[in-house]
């Protein structure tokens, strides 16, 4: 995906050689751009909305003919985004949206080099109205509700380039792209589209491709003529995110098979290489996370991300996600829960430590005092009391394990499935994402 | 220009056959419509804007899948204007306007027959700020001026266009697209965009091919998707007006060679046919209307258009320009002054008439008691005070008489050096328009 923005990209700045005007050569301000243009571009095709008629002809005399342009590329030819003058010798910069049900990736790049400037990432702001995404759904029905969460991801987007670029001193003016990948009913929401008929039979999204479409037109306060990419969708639970996993692995362009698989409460699956490619996408049980454990929720700080088991005293190491603006927590914060990378970090190291079996049941000659019989079930100690954030021991259950070793399998079976489909054998796969 | 909206036309209506959606066939809305739309135009490259999906997915589903699409064909392609249910038969309509200086002529039109539906004229709004066009290009400099003078403009038009629409029962949703003809400062200053240096050295405009602009970009209230066709202009002082001329008149398509003239303050002419054109335009002097004589003025109620002198009686017979409004002037009003056409017809008479000679000098003898000395100079009497709309008499002064016979010479003396450049004679025209 680096390479989006170099000087190859579908989004350039250009100098192109515009002549003054003069009586044997009187071609009008917008006219002489395209001309300078399509000789710059080496197209045919160029074209100057009709909006920025009026910036293009006093920019061109304010600068004396020497300008540069951020145009952008779209099947049928050449766009201008925005015109400058020569004194703005300022990089053009685009930002790319990782755009989870739960969480938000903001990442600023420079278009002339296709470098990364800066990484921003935070909570998906709808979770307000609801953490999963069809309490949103059911949101977005009522009188305004709608274009409320559109406007809930805007402005939090709006607020977060604003302080990236106030961060590296570039202007908004100089953000000319932006590309987004989510799920098909995140994208819907971030469109302002209506997901109703998303998770209804027989699951229509309103638009696959919604192509490009000028920043102006969603509320995005970035150059008003950037077009933003909406990564598209396959169907309702084919999202443009799984679309943008595939480029950016490269799963697409290998002459070896590979696997890419995004589990979360939906598990999908592709599988292919440059020739074929087939996708499976399906309810995953509430895999991980919030879903499976009582004290599972989402990555954040003070949640438990690592787990280490010291095989000969059996005592746990734990890791939580340090919050990045807390510098006096070098050691991470007192853990309040686990994500789904400590989930499996912790059965791997408990599988290895003895003290879960083959079927993931507590060995207790193992387990020793850690083992507490709760509620009628019988809980691991993972954190207790006294070193929890929360006041409470953190404790995995029996039913939890029981549950995440179901999701495994039903991934094992997922896999094992699709590969039957296609008649290969995981030795077969060259590649994992 | 009739056949513009015809069903061969570049703006349809069309009836896409789609099936409703299953579990087979997940296409989501937007893409199924488009799909549907390149089969029933023969094409592979059909758009729908992004603000157009909402209403699509919802019109499909209200309207089970039965529903009428108007499109529009740019070069790169079909483009969705907008989306209406079965019950909607009412064709759809065009406006096409006249952009004159001096007046506007506003054409309601079928755009399912081409036909002509009604037609209104009325004076350029702008008329106010200034009757001539270098007054207007003074004003739009001053803070506001030049979204004023495009505003008096716009408002007219939508006040027209409403009232038309209402007398034909036809709704403002149902015209999906307009065309636009007018001289150079006249489209920048419908367009918005500052005439400042047209008229200054090298007369250069802001743009030469405004092509096709969305109706809600300029404020018309008409469908918020139509697209808005704004005839190219060549330079400063040659005009989409006289390139919607040259369409019209099918010059550029004949094998004979034609002569356009198009005659106010400014004289454009061109010459040629299917093969080769060549204009020329320049100030004619102040030729015609209230330019050249006292009495002259620009056309409207009361305004002598007519003139035809008895050979026996020497009785002058004044046809005026009837106020359509007023049923109960049927003989046309009392003269009030006299239009270009009128003076021509004016001039033709007199000289038939014996009354002026070969030079456009008043012969005593034959002008008799018409003839009066005002202001030390020749007046002949052409509507006595007791006739006139003014109370005062209309006369055609020696001065005036002088300036028509320039004028005259002045067109005559362009026809022959442009015939002369291009080494052909009069006698070759086939056509002159």
């Amino acid at each position: 995906m680096e390479s989006i923005g170099e000087q190859n990209g579908w989004i350039r700045k250009v100098w192109p050689d515009l002549k003054p005007p003069s009586l044997s050569d009187n071609t009008a301000d917008v006219d002489r751009l395209i001309k300078g243009l399509k000789k710059a571009l080496h197209t045919e095709n160029v074209t100057v909305d009709f909006s920025l008629a009026g910036k293009v002809s006093a920019s061109l005399r304010r600068w004396n003919h020497h300008v540069g342009a951020s145009v952008y590329e779209e099947h049928d030819g050449w766009h201008l985004i925005d015109i400058s003058g020569p004194p703005d010798e300022q990089a053009i910069h685009g930002v790319a949206l990782d755009l989870g049900s739960s969480t938000l990736v903001l990442r600023l790049i420079d278009l002339e080099t296709g470098k990364r400037i800066d990484e921003t990432s935070f909570h998906n702001p709808q979770i307000e109205i609801g953490a999963d995404i069809l309490t949103r759904i059911h949101f977005a029905t009522r009188e305004g509700g709608l274009s409320r969460l559109q406007e809930m991801t805007i402005d939090r987007l709006n607020q977060e380039v604003e302080m990236l670029s106030r961060k590296h001193g570039t202007g908004l003016e100089s953000v000319v792209g932006m590309s987004v990948a989510g799920n098909t009913t995140m994208t819907h929401l971030f469109l302002g589209l209506d997901p109703y008929w998303i998770c209804r039979e027989p699951y229509i999204p309103v638009v696959n491709r919604p192509g490009l479409i000028p920043s102006c037109e969603l509320g995005l306060n970035i150059n008003r003529g950037a077009p933003v990419l909406v990564s598209p969708n396959v169907g309702s639970y084919f999202g443009g995110d799984l679309i943008a996993g595939i480029l950016a692995s490269g799963m697409n362009q290998q002459s070896d098979i590979s696997f890419l698989v995004d589990v979360g409460t939906n598990a999908e699956v592709v599988v292919g290489n440059r020739e074929w490619l087939m996708a499976c996408a399906g309810a995953a049980g509430p895999a991980l996370e919030g879903g499976i454990a009582d004290m599972g929720m989402m990555a954040g700080p003070g949640v438990i991300d690592r787990v280490a088991i010291d095989p000969v005293t059996g005592e746990f190491r734990i890791g939580t996600i340090q919050d990045p603006g807390d510098a006096k927590a070098p050691q991470g914060q007192r853990p309040v829960g686990i994500c789904g990378s400590g989930l499996i970090d912790l059965a791997a190291q408990l599988f290895l430590a003895g003290m879960i079996d083959l079927r993931g049941k507590f060995v207790e000659a193992a387990c020793g005092d850690r083992l507490e019989e709760m509620d009628g079930t019988r809980h691991l100690v993972v954190v207790p009391a006294r070193d929890s954030g929360t006041g409470s021991p953190l404790t995995l259950s029996q039913t939890d394990m029981d549950g995440l070793i179901r999701s495994k399998a039903a991934m094992y079976t997922i896999l094992t499935t699709i590969a039957n489909t296609v008649n290969i054998s995981f030795s077969e796969i060259g590649h994992f994402y």
